[in-house]
């Protein structure tokens, strides 16, 4: 299996920052991926529907030529049924953070139970809640602690429409399966790596995200997932880029930057685990399906051919194997 | 309770490294403890007893003045009878490092079962084994599936004093209690921090060490055996300088940093708990006893009074709580 052609790939999670950031990371996802959902956690948050307009207008302007559907979101507060009505065919969901979950979430949902008056309207006009599920509990527990808070959202509101994203435990799978109205999005590097990347040997900074990369039990379960094309498992990079001297001098940034390399890298994964039948649904087949999308088709050719991934882009961001030769490029977009 | 007398008090676990960074940070240990077992973790390993006097002439050089005990000890190889016998006097025991498992372990043991001579003869001349005891597993398991090896020693060898060194689980403090011949030491910040201190908000280079820190009932249990002074728990800070630029931008060291503030800390953490009477066995009567070592004496005064921790020593190594005011000062040394 040398080759491998890709369908209008979709990255269901993705941070594009803004200004600078923004100028240098969207033409790299915007490249080789039809769409992407964008995660609305600036400074201030996209709240409003002028910020989503704005912000989609910024983004439009940095890819410049490139066939990118960039499906905005709403960081979610309570919004009165009018906001939501107004908004509803402007994006693809609501994303919900824990008050001080992760980077720019400080704005974020203290109780879930104040805010079901918002997740009810959701339910009703059918627009997707996207979480970020953690607690505030211990880093390897934080996950699994919050999926109590997923099982009660998904059986009070049954026809509301959930994504569990960035999953990163054998648990959250198993709760997938529960739950026809929960879908997942997991990134590269949780199918990837475990917290001994991360710390197991010296500390690195560019593998550090949230949620942290857990046990290889949940690596194994969350990459069996992929594998296998699970009906409601999407594949979301999270890709996340910092500037180099937050990740290196302080470590104080969580994330990890994967959109250049991301289907290169699950090239690799899904043929040498001879699943690369599975991949298409995976990177696109799943999400057109779960959120009704139907972004400009996009044709990606993939070699077996080795690829050396740039020490750093824009002389501002690592990206994960910066440096390091990884084994298929992509050939052609059309 | 605001003032606080220790009598002798003993790190039984230190790294002072050598060169420069020996004479830097050997004072900082020997003004207020009486005593400590020095690592043989240098460049090449202290194994000879040519290296044990070499290294230890610089510490005596190092400290000036000061009274101070150096307890030597021999990196674990396999050693003949005749050598083991020579070293009997000069060393305090011998420091077994599982192969690459921590800072400058490279040489060390990669099967127990091939150097079981050495330890017999160890245990047959009453010399102390002390162990850095993590697998090359998951590295939140390391130390507990280490444990069986252990508890293989300790039931094979039965008049082997083995030390658990920096112990870091709930796991290895029951595990002491099941065995006479085994003792631990436990580290200052393994009192204190959990995995969170080191990866749940941001990366914190000067918190992450080898053993890492575990979870929250993991700590809670290495305390409240600190607290009442288990028998056989005795203080080892494993304190281990690093250069600042290793530890902050690559993240490249483990090891926290803490012989100029663990007593202060130590006398604030007893006082809180209201362990205050405990505190002298477990910073130096448990140590003296299990070791059999009469160090010279030195009464270390501490008061509540505010310590403001320089942010850094020597313009190279930070310590814990740097630039951080602590609740407790030393007083005097007498």
């Amino acid at each position: 299996m040398d080759q491998l052609t890709l369908n209008t790939p979709l990255d269901m999670h993705l941070h594009l920052r803004d200004g600078d950031m923004l100028e240098l990371v969207a033409p790299l996802s915007a490249e080789t991926f039809s769409g992407a959902v964008i995660m609305p956690n600036l400074v201030p948050p996209v709240d409003s529907l002028d910020a989503v307009h704005g912000y989609r207008g910024r983004i439009l302007q940095a890819i410049g030529k490139n066939a990118f559907a960039p499906f905005m979101t709403l960081f979610f507060r309570q919004y009165s049924e009018a906001e939501l009505l107004a908004a509803k065919d402007h994006i693809i969901g609501i994303k919900l953070y824990p008050a001080g979950a992760t980077t720019n979430s400080e704005a974020g949902v203290k109780a879930i139970d104040s805010v079901e008056p918002t997740i009810r309207l959701m339910e009703e006009m059918g627009m997707p809640l996207l979480i970020h599920g953690e607690t505030h509990g211990f880093v390897m527990d934080r996950e699994t602690e919050f999926l109590a808070t997923y099982r009660h959202l998904a059986t009070k509101f049954p026809k509301l429409n959930i994504t569990m994203e960035h999953i990163t435990t054998a648990a959250a799978v198993e709760l997938l399966d529960e739950f026809e109205n929960l879908r997942a999005t997991v990134t590269l590097q949780h199918l990837l790596i475990t917290l001994d990347d991360v710390a197991g040997g010296m500390l690195n900074p560019h593998l550090f995200c949230k949620p942290i990369a857990k046990r290889p039990e949940d690596r194994d379960a969350l990459l069996d997932a992929a594998l296998k094309a699970h009906p409601r498992l999407m594949f979301g990079s999270d890709s996340a880029p910092h500037p180099r001297e937050k990740k290196e001098c302080c470590g104080c940034a969580a994330g990890v930057f994967t959109a250049p390399i991301a289907l290169q890298v699950l090239a690799d994964l899904f043929t040498k685990n001879g699943c690369q039948q599975n991949l298409q649904a995976f990177v696109s087949d799943n999400a057109r399906r779960l959120y009704d999308v139907t972004p400009a088709e996009k044709v990606v050719t993939l070699v077996r051919e080795p690829f050396e991934v740039p020490a750093i882009y824009g002389e501002t961001v690592v990206p994960m194997y910066a440096g390091e030769t990884i084994p298929w490029s992509v050939q052609s977009v059309e």
